[in-house]
This record gives C-alpha cells, sequence and structure tokens, in this order.
C-alpha cells in the first residue's frame, strides 16, 4: 500500500526493497511477475537496478549491467549483495548476486558513473513504424502473468499463435510501455529490455522451453532523456544471428518515441528444440 | 620458450598462468600486448578464458564471457580468481576478479556449458566480401603493439589516417587472423572478438582518447567449428548504434570464412571528444 492507501504500481511492488546492510537488501517475489520457471528475467534485472540507485554509495547513474540467470528464483524473499568493487573518478564498478535459501541464483555485474558533455551521434535510426495509437494492444494466452504487465503492440514478429506456423525472420519489433502506464526510469527500462518473448518461438511459430542465460543492458541515454519519456511508448526492436546446439544469442534495441535510442541490450538463451 | 626451444606464440606466451589455487591463477602482461594505457583488452578477455578451460572443476565449454575494465593493468603480474559460484546439470557459472597489488583491476562473469543437438538456423548471413588474399594487410602507425599480433584486411572502415575525415558510418568490417596464424581456439576468439579499434576513430576520422568499460562475448559456434577454421581469417564486423555524452555502444559478429557463426559481442566504450 502507498501512503494515501491505493496500492502501488506492479513494478513498483516488485522492486520493493528492505535494506540489510549497505551493501545488503532483501526483495520477495510477486505473483504478477511469474513466467513459465521463477519470475520474468526483466523484473530480476530491474530489482537489480532498484538496489543500486538506493546503494548509499552509489557513483552516477547506470551505466550497464549483466545479470546471469543461475537458477531459478523461488517464490519468496530473496537477497541481493551488491558490492562496490572499485570506484574511481567518474565510473565505480560493482559485483551482484543473488541468493535465496544460501543458494546462488543470480550473479552479475554492473558500472554505474557520471556523464559528461561530448560530441554525439544518433547513428542508427529508429525503424519506421505506425505509430502506436494505430495499433492493437497484443493479447497473450493464459498462464504466464508478466506480460500482463506491459502494453505491447506488434509492428514485426507477434508472438505465434496456433496457426502462425514457422518464420525465417527472428525480429520483433513492437512498442511497448508499463501497464498500467508508469514513468519511466532505469528501473522499467532494465526490465523493458528484457520483454521480448523468446526468438526461438518467432522461428519456430510455437512455444518452447526457452530461458535467458545472461543479459546485459547498456543504458545509452542519461537520465533526464529517461525521464522525458514518461508514459510513453518506447520502440523496441530484438533480432538473433543464429541458433545452434540449444543456445541463440539476442540483441535489442530501445528508443524513446522521440528518436532517442535509450538502451541496448544482448543475452544467450537456451532452448530446447 | 617452448620445449624444443623455439618461442610461444605471442597470444600463447601472453596467457601462460601460473597455478596458485584451484581458483586462483597468476598471470603477467607482456609488451607484445599493449595498448595505449595498459594491456589491450581482449588479451585481458583471452587470459580469463584460458584460465577458464584450465579450471579443475570446469562443466563444458565457453558459452558467455562478461569482462568489466575496472582500471588499467600495470606491466607485470596479476591474478586471476575464478569462483564456480554455481553448477547445474549443463551450465555453470563464474565469478572472475582480476587484481594487481591488491586492487581490483577486471571483474566479470562467466557462463560454461554442455551443448546438445538442437533445431538450428544460421540466420544472419556473413556478409559480403572480396576474398582476404585479395586484399592487402593493413598498416598501423607505431606506439600500439598488439595491433602487431593480428593480420586485420579492411573490407569498410579502415583505420582512419591522417587525410582520412569524418565518416558517418560506425560500420568496419575485416578479415582478421592470429600473426603470426595460430589455430583458432577460444581462446584466441576471446581476444579477436575485441579487435576492433574504437567506433568512434572512425567517426570522427582520428585517434580519440577511448577505452572499454564492459565487454560481453558470446560462444555461438561448438568447440569443434572454431577449431575447424585452422588458422584461417575470420570475417569480423562491428557497429555502433549511438554516442552520447562520453559513451558509446559497439556490437560485433565474427564469423568463420566457412560462413559459421561463431561469436557475437558487445561493449560499452567511453570516449573524450
Amino acid at each position: 500500500m502507498t501512503t494515501d492507501g491505493s496500492s502501488p504500481h506492479p513494478l513498483d511492488d516488485a522492486v520493493a526493497l528492505q535494506r540489510l546492510t549497505d551493501d545488503d537488501v532483501r526483495a520477495r517475489t510477486t505473483t504478477a511477475w511469474s513466467n513459465m520457471v521463477g519470475p520474468f528475467g526483466g523484473i530480476t534485472s530491474a530489482v537489480v537496478v532498484k538496489a543500486l540507485t538506493e546503494h548509499p554509495a552509489l557513483l552516477g547513474d547506470p551505466l550497464a549491467l549483466t545479470v546471469n540467470f543461475a537458477g531459478p528464483i523461488a517464490d519468496g524473499e530473496f537477497d541481493i549483495a551488491l558490492r562496490p568493487t572499485r570506484t574511481n573518478r567518474s565510473t565505480q564498478h560493482w559485483s551482484v548476486q543473488i541468493t535465496q535459501n544460501d543458494a546462488v541464483v543470480t550473479t552479475g555485474s554492473a558500472v554505474t558513473g557520471l556523464r559528461r558533455d561530448s560530441w554525439g551521434s544518433d547513428e542508427a535510426p529508429m525503424p519506421t513504424a505506425p505509430t502506436a495509437e494505430d495499433l492493437p494492444q497484443a493479447a497473450f494466452p493464459a498462464g504466464v502473468n508478466w506480460v500482463n504487465n506491459y502494453d505491447m503492440r506488434w509492428i514485426q514478429g507477434a508472438v505465434p499463435e496456433p496457426t502462425t506456423g514457422e518464420s525465417d525472420d527472428s525480429t520483433t519489433t513492437m512498442w511497448v510501455r508499463d501497464h498500467p502506464p508508469r514513468p519511466l526510469d532505469h528501473v522499467s527500462l532494465a526490465s523493458m529490455a528484457d520483454t521480448f518473448f523468446p526468438r526461438i518461438f518467432l522461428r519456430q511459430g510455437d512455444w518452447v522451453i526457452a530461458g535467458t542465460v545472461t543479459l546485459s543492458t547498456y543504458f545509452i541515454a542519461t537520465t533526464e532523456q529517461i525521464a522525458a519519456q514518461a508514459t510513453d511508448h518506447v520502440l523496441a526492436t530484438a533480432r538473433t544471428h543464429r541458433f545452434h546446439q540449444g543456445y541463440h544469442d539476442q540483441t535489442a534495441q530501445l528508443w524513446g518515441r522521440d528518436g532517442t535510442l535509450l538502451a541496448t541490450s544482448s543475452q544467450l538463451v537456451y532452448f530446447k528444440r
């Protein structure tokens, strides 16, 4: 409950932290973010960013985050240990470890830092797309809760339905925003960078056992540029280069509707097919 | 020196390890791999892979590696601590830390694992290119040693010369192999994935202060497919999506000449301009 008695946003609820020490916080899973096994990977990424931004020794804002999904997080509490491993003048390096019942379930690392004015270039243009308002909100079959926390609108590569069939292109491009709407910040952007269903679904035209092994997200935009998106849709695109012996890569980019590249991410996914 | 009295290959020399404990090995910098400040990042990635592949508890072969360049490695010895944080049935997660004189200089994580037969697809085609033999070997100005360990042949986006000028495209595509030639393995591939000069050089047409902050490499090919490349050239391509406030992303793919996608990588780079 928030101070005015209303329920918190599902994202804020899922990243609520209880501080144990400077370096350790406790969080818990929420049913709203459950995936096929354990919670949605994006919310794990988001709760680490939340913990980073609340760490008393934080320098700057998030530049890069890598999370490795070592084992499924069971329903209930889990502990996040964030340790600043090296603090430089303008960058700070962090080790990340999530444990649950004394088992390591997630490892990772992060880099935070100060930004400064420099030459810049928005080299990669945002893909052309119909406006979000002109596209229907995607519907998903029941059973996976986390998708209900997003308003997704397919531009290319919709999640397969029983009649869809195979595809020779792993690309999904979509408009995505939190549902209900919530002003964009590093926390929600970290989660959004993982909202692409596994690319193997698209190629196979079918739901397949699959999960992220490791996920790296780079925050290219400033805090102000992220905040400027407010509750607007973000244009997100992802693709795979190769599927081989149970693993595939995925690279993704997320733009603000104003054409600002907010974040890029890459992940390695395992699949069984 | 090797057992027959010949000098070892510069790459093997740079990744030679002295075992301290199961989890700890000692290595040292070599002048052949020096960069503008400290050693070339690729060789740091490679020495971690070497340490992984020699760890007595290793399961499978490298799937993913993230290294964060926390501070420059000074000339001399450094210690690599590799700790298996979680071992599953088919995957194993590792924490990586390099220290020198009690300071953390590099952090990271790795995933190793067993592969199994699955459906597969080489979705992204190798860029079309003239054969390596039809292109001249790239020349670099003196001062940065590591480039001399590679035979690079530009297809697109050569390293800028004083008269080159700015470019509106950050893409470099090249043939690259170890110089002198050395059979490809995970160790050399890890280093090769970082052989792109900083993309900011290309856009600015100038050498600029720049360095990798974090680098993630995914090994998509099997050990056999990597070994099958032998000493042949690899086709490598990299680009940036956005340069902003002192940082830019880079995504890269590396193919065997036979069209096999061997690895993908992404990195975040800082620059001053």
